[in-house]
């Protein structure tokens, strides 16, 4: 790439791309770590932050089928029933749209879905191991046909065979997917390796009009600098978390991000204010967010629930546990 | 550059480029956190795991003016005498190389620091801010001239002006130099951003066979991405500290630098050990690595200290402080 396509495609270094749109998931990903259990004060700070902030979308948890997960067991989250939303956003009647994580197999996307218009949510995103892509396809089409805005995440892509992931990739492209995303489960890819699977993914989805997006994971603390290089190749379509609370090592922190980024339709004090009083004060007892564990784990490009583990366990031998996690624990 | 060239520079994805070199500075950087009082029992341990970790240099310390820093308001690692360092490492009759770094204008080098012939270390790093040029130009030639090794760091690099840089390149590569580092004293930059001034002083030092090194800062949590960058890029020289020690946000993670580079020669577990039995256990008092106000600096390209001290003072309105950089504090 020559260094005007670069700049280009990048936007530069003080103008802006206009087509990057934002995505929190913090209440989403980061439900992983308290079962979905958020106080409703927390679910409503971040979502008035990111209608301050001027993020573009807003996932507020999971549509988990209640048949496969007892309610009894689980936080609200999990399910994102339309009244429990409804009752942190009323009709929404902002810019901010709303999404949901569909994980293929484990929702009961018939009817839990509901059509569009019935629906304060904007966007369903398909989530699909690689052996799910059928399952997911079907839930893509519904999805369409009730009319949302339907994504794909193929999860855990670093451990996807290439001629697998490439006839995902093929099957993923025909149908009515507005956005398909890199996502790096175990967070353990670094930036030349981000733009290896983004020149594939983009081959595919170019042609069909379809976005990248990319949702990376802080276990080898690359999740900001792997969506800037995805960024830079040319992806639209960007997850962060506030302080990064997400899964294991966490996310990409929503704060870097919108720095970074200089479109003035993004503004960086309400998400600072919303870190600092709502998202920090849960560190403790979330403890989510890069450490050695969680690093063995991205290291080896290994599930972080191994780490987890061990954390929950109260740690201990740090080499007997990098020992274990190489062993395929 | 084509891919062929990346592959080629970056030593590819599995193998690795012999020519890469290591220097832990934990104890140095680190010491800017505690007034550079270690316990004896801490380096020792840092400086056993870079022996077992086959790390190439350890910075132990600075090597500060006793007439400008009093001697009895400082631990030993601001001076790093001679018999301090031999308390450590007795002949220090291993591979491992040791330096310091000397501070152009806070260093009577003259005297402070010894012949090659009659010291343990191995090489002298003159750090400089870019108006003290001549003065480092100065300590490099008496570092060189009494036996040493010697680099320098330009400090504070995004914030010199370009002409200024190119005009201190220009004389720093006639000097006898082994390597001239990238700092980003401020953990401002981002990869397109060291790519752009790595290519700069490239360009003066190649012809000169300098190598070039990176030093990083985590307050945009990029320090080992930037180091990844630069090592894409051609450096050679990097600089990591255990679990990222060093003043602020820190620095770029030996354990992550470690885990990237393929070289045999380097071993994972003796940093892994180190970190989790004598640095992960200072975190609480020393309190540095990646938090909202570092971040508020490195963002808006200013000195850590104006977050130092809002930490030192309990923290509290983070918008407040934020507004109080922007305006310069």
């Amino acid at each position: 790439m020559t260094s005007d396509e670069d700049q280009k495609q990048s936007g530069g270094w003080v103008s802006y791309r206009p087509e990057i749109k934002i995505l929190d998931c913090t209440i989403r990903d980061g439900g992983l770590m308290n079962n979905h259990r958020f106080a409703d004060e927390t679910v409503r700070a971040v979502y008035a932050a990111c209608v301050g902030a001027g993020v573009d979308y807003m996932e507020v948890g999971y549509k988990a089928s209640k048949d496969i997960f007892p309610v009894a067991e689980h936080g609200p989250w999990k399910y994102s029933d339309e009244e429990d939303i409804r009752r942190i956003v009323g009709d929404n009647d902002t810019s901010l749209k709303l999404s949901v994580m569909a994980d293929a197999e484990k929702t009961d996307y018939e009817k839990d879905i509901l059509p569009a218009d019935q629906s304060v949510l904007d966007l369903i995103r398909v989530a699909t191991y690689i052996h799910q892509v059928p399952t997911a396809l079907e839930m893509i089409q519904d999805a369409h046909e009730k009319g949302y805005e339907v994504g794909c995440n193929i999860m855990a892509l670093s451990t996807v065979p290439e001629p697998e992931l490439e006839e995902a990739l093929a099957l993923l492209v025909q149908s009515p997917i507005k956005a398909l995303y890199i996502v790096d489960s175990f967070g353990n890819l670094y930036s030349e390796q981000v733009s290896y699977y983004q020149d594939l993914y983009t081959r595919f989805a170019e042609p069909k009009g379809i976005t990248i997006g990319m949702h990376a994971h802080n276990n080898l603390q690359l999740a900001y600098s792997n969506t800037i290089q995805a960024i830079i190749n040319g992806a639209n379509m960007l997850d962060a978390t506030m302080a990064g609370l997400g899964r294991g090592a966490g996310n990409c922190y929503l704060e870097l991000l919108i720095g970074f980024l200089h479109n003035p339709k993004y503004h960086l004090r309400p998400v600072l204010e919303c870190v600092h009083e709502h998202i920090e004060p849960m560190r403790d007892e979330l403890a989510w967010g890069y450490d050695l564990p969680y690093m063995v784990t991205g290291l080896l490009n290994r599930h972080p629930r191994a780490a987890m583990r061990f954390k929950e366990n109260g740690g201990g031998d740090i080499l007997e546990f990098y020992d274990r996690v190489l062993e395929g624990e």
